[in-house]
C-alpha cells in the first residue's frame, strides 16, 4: 500500500469534520528542542486544600459555601463568560455610507447563557485518570442530567431525556433549575494542566451554554449534514468508525460502545477522537449499560496519556453532541463523540507549540497520527504512579 | 451610539476576513488568576552568544557556517517541515468498499517546499523593538528580495518584482537561487518569545514556501474575493480601513502608507492588524518610501507591545499578500497586511490561553478591541528599556 510512504514525505491531510486541513512533516520530530520547557508534574497534592474553592465545604470567591459533596458538585462560574440576563443590544441604525460599511465590517451579536463549573471527585487529588470505571460514572451520569434538563420542550431527543432522567439517581445536592430562557448550544470542556490553562489542580470541567451555536460545532454539524446528503444518509463518523476499526493502525482501543482513534487528521501530537459506535445523537441516549462503557472508555484515554510520558499530561476535551435547541435534522446529523486535544509532543515537558505557521497559514505536526496511534496502545494497563509506590 | 453597550455585555463579532465569530466577555477579565506564570524577561543577554546557532561566523546544528553577516542572513532551515525533493506520492487505487471509504475519509495531498530561517540582525541580544526603522528596513528589503525571486514566470506582479529588485541593494552574501519547481504559496511569520515557541532569541523569522496554498490564507482570499463581487468590486481591506480611520476608537497608529489598528474581530488580547492604506498586492508593489514607512509600522507595533507590560513582549505575526504563484484574480483580491498575535493578558507574567472552549467551540476574549486599542495608544515614545538606565 502506497499510504506507508507518508511516514516519510510531507503531505497534508483533510478533517471532514470540519472541512480543514493539517501539514503533516514525519522526519520534524528530530530536530532538537531549545525552548520552553513545561513544569514537571508534582504528585504531592492533600487530598483535600483549605484554601481550593472548589474542594467540599469551602467558600468560594463570591462568598458561597460549597456542600460536603461526594463525588460531583454543579455551580453556577462566580466568573462567567456569559450571563443570563445583561441589557438588550440591537446594532446602531445604519444610515449614511460610514454606517454602511459598519453593518458590513462591524457586526456584532448578543450572547446569553449560563456556565457552570462541575467537579469530578470530592478529593483534591486525583484525575480522571486515577478514578475507576465506577468514580467516573457520577460524571457521566451529571452531564447527562444537565444535558437532559436544558433539552428545549420540543427537542427530538426530550423522550429520551425524560427517560435518561428517570434512570440516573438524583443529585443529592438537588437540582439547578435550568435557565428560564431557552439556549441553542451546550459545550461540555475540561481544560487539565496548567499548560491548557486550568488554575485549578481540582478535577472539574466546565459546561458553557449560550443563545448562539458556537463556530466549531456549526461547522461540524454542517459537515455532518453534508456528508449524510451526499452519500445516501450514510454517517460520516459511523463510515469512519468502521474503516477504522478495519484497518486498526488508528486504533487506540476500544469496547462494546466506543472507539478511541488518533484521527487520521489529528492536529494536536497525541490527540484522540472517543466515537460512539452505534447512532447516539446526545448524551441521554445512552443506555445505562453505556454510560458505563463511556466512563470506562474516557478512563482509558486519560490514564494511557499519563502512561505515555509518565506525568499527569495535560489535555483540553470536550463533547459534540446535538444542540440543546434544533431541528430534526441538526438532532439526526449529530453523532456523539469527544475529542482530546494534548500539547505534549516529545516527553513530560517539551509540548508542541501550534503557533506562527499554524495561526497564519495551517497547523503542522510533527509526528504521523499513525505513530501516535502505535504509542498509545501500548500503554495500556495500571497507571505508572501506581506501580512506583 | 448603542455600540458603547458592548463594552458592558457578552457578544460575538464577526470577523470577515475569516468567516469567523469570537465570543467578547468584556467584564470577565476581573476573575482572579492563579495558574501558570510565564518566565518574566531576562534581559542580560549577550551581543554575541558563542552556541547561538544564529550568530555571525557560528557553526550551525548541520556543520554549516554562518558567514560574518552585518544585517540579515537567510539560510534554509536545518529542520525543515517541507522540502524541495521527496517520493511521489498517489494515494493508492480505490476499488472495493472499505477503499471507496478511504478516498473520502483518508484523504491526503504530497507538500514540497523549501523553509528559510532569516535573522534580523548581527546581534543577539536585540528585538524589532530595538531597532530603529533604519535598522529594520533591511529586513523588509529581504522579504522583498526572497518574495521577488520566487514569483512565477507569469506572476501578475513579475514586473513589479523586477523594478523592486533593481532599487534594492543586493544581499552582500549572495543570493540563494529560488527552487526549481515553481512553490504556490510563501508565509513569513515570526515566533518571538518562549511562550510562543520560539527557542532562540536571537531575532529571526521564518519563511515557509510551499506547493499548496495553504488554509488560513486561502479562507481569506475567498473571503477577499467574495467581498468584492458582493460589492461592487470594492476591497474589504480598504473599507475596513477607510471606517477605523473615521471611527477612531480602534485605531493604534498610522503614518502615510499604513494603519495599525485593534480589529474589530480581534481574537487575542492585544492583537493587531497593519493595513497598506493603497491597494499594494505583495511587497514588491512597495515604494522605497513605503518600505520606509513599513519599517517604521512594524517597529511601533513592536515598541508599544513591549512598554505595555514592560516585558520583551511575545507574539506571533505574520504578513498575507498575493500567492507567489497565482491569477489575475487571486492577484487583485490579494490586499498586503500584516497579523500580530500577542498572548500576553493582563501583565508580563499573566497569557491568555486558548483551550477548552476556544478550541471546541469558540475563541473567548476578556476584554475588548477598543480597550486594547486605548491601552496601545498610550504606549507610544521610546522603548521603556531606554529609559530605565
Ligand atoms: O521552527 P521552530 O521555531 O523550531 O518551531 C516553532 O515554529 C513552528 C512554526 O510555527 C511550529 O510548528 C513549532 O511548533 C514551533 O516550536
Ligand atoms: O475558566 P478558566 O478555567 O478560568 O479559564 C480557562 O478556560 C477558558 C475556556 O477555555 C479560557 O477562556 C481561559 O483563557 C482559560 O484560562
Amino acid at each position: 500500500m502506497s499510504d506507508k510512504l507518508l511516514d516519510d514525505i510531507s503531505h497534508r491531510r483533510y478533517n471532514p469534520l470540519t472541512g480543514d486541513w493539517i501539514l503533516v512533516s514525519p522526519h520534524r520530530s528530530k530536530r532538537p528542542w531549545q525552548g520552553q520547557q513545561e513544569a514537571p508534574f508534582r504528585g504531592d497534592l492533600p487530598g483535600y486544600d483549605p484554601t481550593c474553592y472548589l474542594c467540599p465545604g469551602n467558600q468560594r470567591a463570591q462568598g458561597d459555601q460549597n456542600p460536603p459533596y461526594q463525588n460531583t458538585f454543579v455551580f453556577v462560574n462566580d466568573y462567567s463568560a456569559v450571563k443570563e440576563t445583561q441589557q438588550d443590544y440591537a446594532p446602531s441604525s445604519r444610515s449614511s455610507d460610514g454606517e454602511d460599511l459598519a453593518a458590513r465590517l462591524l457586526q456584532a451579536q448578543p450572547v446569553t447563557g449560563r456556565c457552570y463549573v462541575l467537579t469530578f471527585s470530592a478529593k483534591h487529588n486525583v484525575t480522571l485518570a486515577d478514578m475507576a470505571p465506577a468514580d467516573i460514572l457520577p460524571v457521566i451520569q451529571t452531564w447527562t442530567r444537565i444535558y437532559a434538563s436544558h433539552l428545549s420542550a420540543s427537542h427530538p431527543l426530550r423522550p429520551q431525556a425524560d427517560k435518561a432522567l428517570a434512570s440516573i439517581p438524583p443529585n443529592p445536592d438537588g437540582e439547578l433549575a435550568p435557565p428560564p430562557r431557552q439556549l441553542r448550544y451546550m459545550q461540555i470542556f475540561e481544560n487539565k494542566g496548567a499548560a491548557m490553562g486550568c488554575s485549578n489542580p481540582h478535577p472539574h470541567c466546565q459546561i458553557w451554554t449560550t443563545s448562539v451555536l458556537p463556530d466549531e460545532p456549526a461547522r461540524e454539524l454542517a459537515q455532518l449534514a453534508r456528508y449524510r446528503r451526499e452519500h445516501g444518509g450514510q454517517h460520516l463518523l459511523e463510515d469512519y468508525a468502521r474503516l477504522e476499526t478495519a484497518r486498526g493502525e488508528r486504533v487506540v482501543w476500544q469496547n462494546d460502545g466506543f472507539l478511541v482513534v488518533c484521527p487520521w487528521w489529528a492536529t494536536w501530537p497525541f490527540e484522540v477522537l472517543l466515537i460512539a459506535k452505534r447512532h447516539v445523537r446526545g448524551l441521554v441516549e445512552l443506555t445505562e449499560e453505556e454510560r458505563k462503557q463511556f466512563a470506562e472508555a474516557v478512563g482509558e484515554v486519560a490514564r494511557r496519556y499519563d502512561n505515555l510520558f509518565e506525568t499527569s499530561f495535560p489535555y483540553s476535551s470536550g463533547i459534540h453532541q446535538a444542540p440543546i435547541d434544533c431541528t430534526e435534522e441538526e438532532a439526526e446529523a449529530s453523532w456523539f463523540h469527544m475529542h482530546f486535544y494534548p500539547p505534549l509532543l516529545r516527553s513530560a515537558t517539551v509540548r508542541k507549540f501550534l503557533v506562527g505557521y499554524e495561526l497564519l497559514a495551517e497547523p503542522q505536526r510533527d509526528i504521523t497520527p499513525e505513530q501516535a496511534a502505535e504509542r498509545l496502545r501500548k500503554c495500556g494497563g495500571e497507571l505508572y504512579r501506581n506501580l512506583l509506590s
